[in-house]
C-alpha cells in the first residue's frame, strides 16, 4: 500500500514550493527530484503568492528564518490555503529560540496545515506553546523508544486531534498520526543523524507524497517517512571502507532515486496502532 | 575550435562575480573551479560594486531573488557595464511570477548584456515581455526538438538580433546565437534534468568561458554549452548500479574538472546554421 | 597531543553557532558533524542571541555578508562574549571590498575574539586596517612558503600579540600562533584549492575543536588545521581515475568522519617555533 504512494509521485510529478533554510536547500531540491517530484524555491514576500499558485503543495521549514522569510511564509501559506493546497510545517528549532517558537506557533494558529512534522522536542514545544501546558513534559520522554512508545503514540494522537492535522514525529521510531490512527515506523539508521538535513529532505519529500495522494494523506505521509528510512538502510548497505557522512548523504539520495513501489512495500517496517 | 575556449579558461583563470540563487550556489562555485575559473559570490547592494570591479565577468541568476538581491543585481550590472565586463543573465522562472518576469525584463532594458541564457519558456517570456507580442507563442514550440528546430533557430536569431546580445536556449537541443549565426548543439542527457541546478552551473561556467575568450564570445558560449552536455555524457558513462542523481551530480562536475580542449573537440556534437 | 583534541570533540559534541555564507554552509554543517560536533545556523538579528546562548561557540564568516547578517554577527558576538563563549572570525574577502574590510575590522574592535583565521591577504588587510600601516606589505610575502616562512612566523606572532587572540593563517604552509608560540603545519594538498569552501569548513571545525579543549585553545586550533590538511591527504589517496573536485570534496569530509586521535597524531606534520 505504501508503494502506491511513491508510484503516484512519479506518475504525477507534483510541483512543490519550498520556503526552506539555506543550509540544506540543495539536498531538498535533489531529493524532490529523486522521488519524482519537482521543486521550486522562493521566499521573497512579493514572489511567493505567484509561485505557490502554480504548485500543488507548500513546504515551510523555519531552519534559517529571517524577518523577510517569515513574511513570505505567512503570505505563501495564506495563498496556499485559499487554493486548498497541501501545506506542511517543519518547525526546525522550535524551543531553541523565542523567535522560532513564536513563529511556529503563529503559523499553526494562522494557517490550515495539512501536516506538522518535527522531532519530539519541537512537537512538544508546539503542544506547550499552543496551550497544553500540563503533562506533556512528564508524559512523553525526549526520545521515542520502545519503552516510551505507548505514551508517545497517545501524545501524537492527542495532539493531531487537537490541531486537526496530520502530525509526524521522527526519531529512532517514527510516528505519523491523524488523530485516529498512528503509523509506527521502524526504518532508518542512527548514522542518518550524522548528515545535515535528512529531516529537511523528508519535509520536502513528504509534501510531494501528500500532494500526489490526495485521498490518502495519512498513508502518504507515512510512506514518505518509510521511504527516507529505507533509503537510509539501502544507502548504508552500499558504503565502503573509508566512506563517511558525505558519501552516505549521496547514497541515500541515490537510493530514493532508485526507489519504486515494490521496493518500498518490501522494505517498509511499520505497524498501525 | 571549441576546445581552445576551455583551454583559455584554464590559462587565464577568470574571476566571476555571481549573484545567484542559494539553492545551487555551491555547485556553481565548484563548477567554476572545475572548469578553471574562480568564483566570488556577493549580493549585498553595498558590497557588489567593489566585488564586481575586481572580476572579469558578472553572472546574474534570479532563481531566488529578493528585494535586496534585486538591488544588488542592478548595482552590480551597472558597475560591470561601466567597466565593459561580460554580463550574463539567467532569468530563472521568468514567466512563473510577475516579480521574476518584471525583474528580468527590467534587467534586459537597463543593462547591456553579453549573454541571455534560459530555457525556451523563459526566453519566450522575455521576448513577449519586451514587446514582441505576436507570433512567438504560436511560432515556437515549448520544447526544441528536431521537428521544431527550424522555427526555434529562426526565433533565437531574431531575438538575439533584436536585443543585441548572445541568446542561448537549452533543452533537448541547445541553441546559441548572436543574431547572425546559430550553434545547434546536441550533447547532454535527459537524466541531467533530474539534478537541480545544471542550468545554474552552466550560467556560471558560460560567464567564465566568455570572459576568457573576448574575441570569440559566441564560440565561447557555445563551447560552455557543449562542455556541460559532454560532461553529462561522460559522467553518465561512469554511473554504477544503484547510483542516482546525487552521484550523477558529482560525476558531471568531476567530468568538467577533467575536461580539456582535445576531449571537448572530440566529443562536441554541433552544427552552425 | 593533537589527537586528544579531536577525541575531546567526539566526547563532548560541542554545539557551534554558525553565521556563515550561503555558498558553503552545507559543507560546514556536514564537516561539523563529521568531526563530532553539532551545527546550528542562524543569522537573523532577532534570533541569534537565543541561539548562541545554547551553544558553546560562535563561528562568524563574512563570505556573503548582508546588512542584516552583519547586525546578526554583532548581536551574536556580544552575547557570546557575555557568556564567555569561544568566538572565531573568518574574514572572507577582507581587502576585496570596503564593506568586508570595514566589517571585519569593526568586529575585531568590538568583540573579544578567541581566534581570527584567514589567508595571508585577509590577515594582512586586518593588520593594516587595525592601524599597523607600515612594513606589513613589505615584510610578509603574499604566500607563506619555506622562503618567506621566518618573516611570516614573526608577522603572525606579532599580530596575535597585538590583537590578543589566536591568529591562524592558512596556505601552502599553515601558521597558528597565540603570540608566544607558533605552530607551523605542513599537511594538505594544493588540489584542496579547487574545492569551494575548505576554508569555511575549517572555520566551523576549528570552533568546535577550541570549544572542546578549553584548557588548550592554541593546540586545539592547530589540531583542527592539521585535521583538515590530513583529511585532504587521505581523501586524495582514495581518488580514482576520472574523479575530480566534486568527489574530492566528499572524500575529504569522509576522511574527517573517520579521523581519530591516533590517525591524527600519526599523520600530522608540524613543528612549534
Amino acid at each position: 500500500m505504501l508503494g502506491n504512494c511513491i508510484d503516484n509521485v512519479r506518475k504525477t510529478v507534483p510541483l512543490v514550493h519550498n520556503i526552506t533554510n539555506y543550509v540544506t536547500v540543495n539536498d531538498v531540491a535533489n531529493v524532490l527530484l529523486a522521488c519524482g517530484g519537482s521543486p521550486i524555491m522562493s521566499d521573497e514576500p512579493k514572489d511567493v503568492e505567484d509561485i505557490t499558485s502554480i504548485c500543488g503543495g507548500l513546504n515551510i521549514n523555519i531552519g534559517t528564518l529571517s524577518e523577510r522569510s517569515i513574511q513570505g511564509m505567512f503570505a505563501a501559506g495564506k495563498k496556499a490555503n485559499e487554493l486548498n493546497h497541501v501545506v506542511l510545517l517543519d518547525p526546525v528549532g522550535a524551543g531553541a529560540s523565542a523567535l522560532r517558537t513564536q513563529t511556529a506557533v503563529e503559523l499553526m494558529e494562522t494557517l490550515k496545515l495539512t501536516v506538522v512534522w518535527g522531532n519530539i522536542s519541537e512537537i512538544k514545544t508546539l503542544a506547550l506553546g499552543s496551550g497544553t501546558t500540563k503533562g506533556v513534559d512528564a508524559d512523553v520522554a525526549d526520545a521515542v523508544t520502545e519503552d516510551s512508545l505507548d505514551s508517545a503514540v497517545a501524545f501524537v494522537k492527542d495532539f493531531a486531534k487537537k490541531v486537526g492535522c496530520i502530525v509526524a514525529i521522527t526519531g529512532a521510531i517514527d510516528l505519523v498520526s491523524d488523530g485516529e490512527k498512528c503509523y509506527v515506523i521502524r526504518n532508518g539508521r542512527p548514522e542518518m543523524g550524522k548528515i545535515t538535513g535528512t529531516g529537511c529532505q523528508l519535509s520536502g519529500m513528504m509534501t510531494a507524497f501528500v500532494v500526489a495522494n490526495p485521498e490518502q494523506k495519512l498513508l502518504a505521509a507515512a510512506a514518505a517517512v518509510a521511504t527516507m528510512g529505507l533509503a537510509g538502510e539501502i544507502g548504508w548497505s552500499r558504503m565502503r571502507e573509508g566512506d563517511g557522512n558525505a558519501t552516505y548523504r549521496n547514497r541515500i539520495i541515490d537510493a530514493i532515486y532508485n526507489m519504486d513501489g515494490v521496493t518500498l512495500d518490501q522494505g517498509a517496517k511499520y505497524e498501525v496502532r
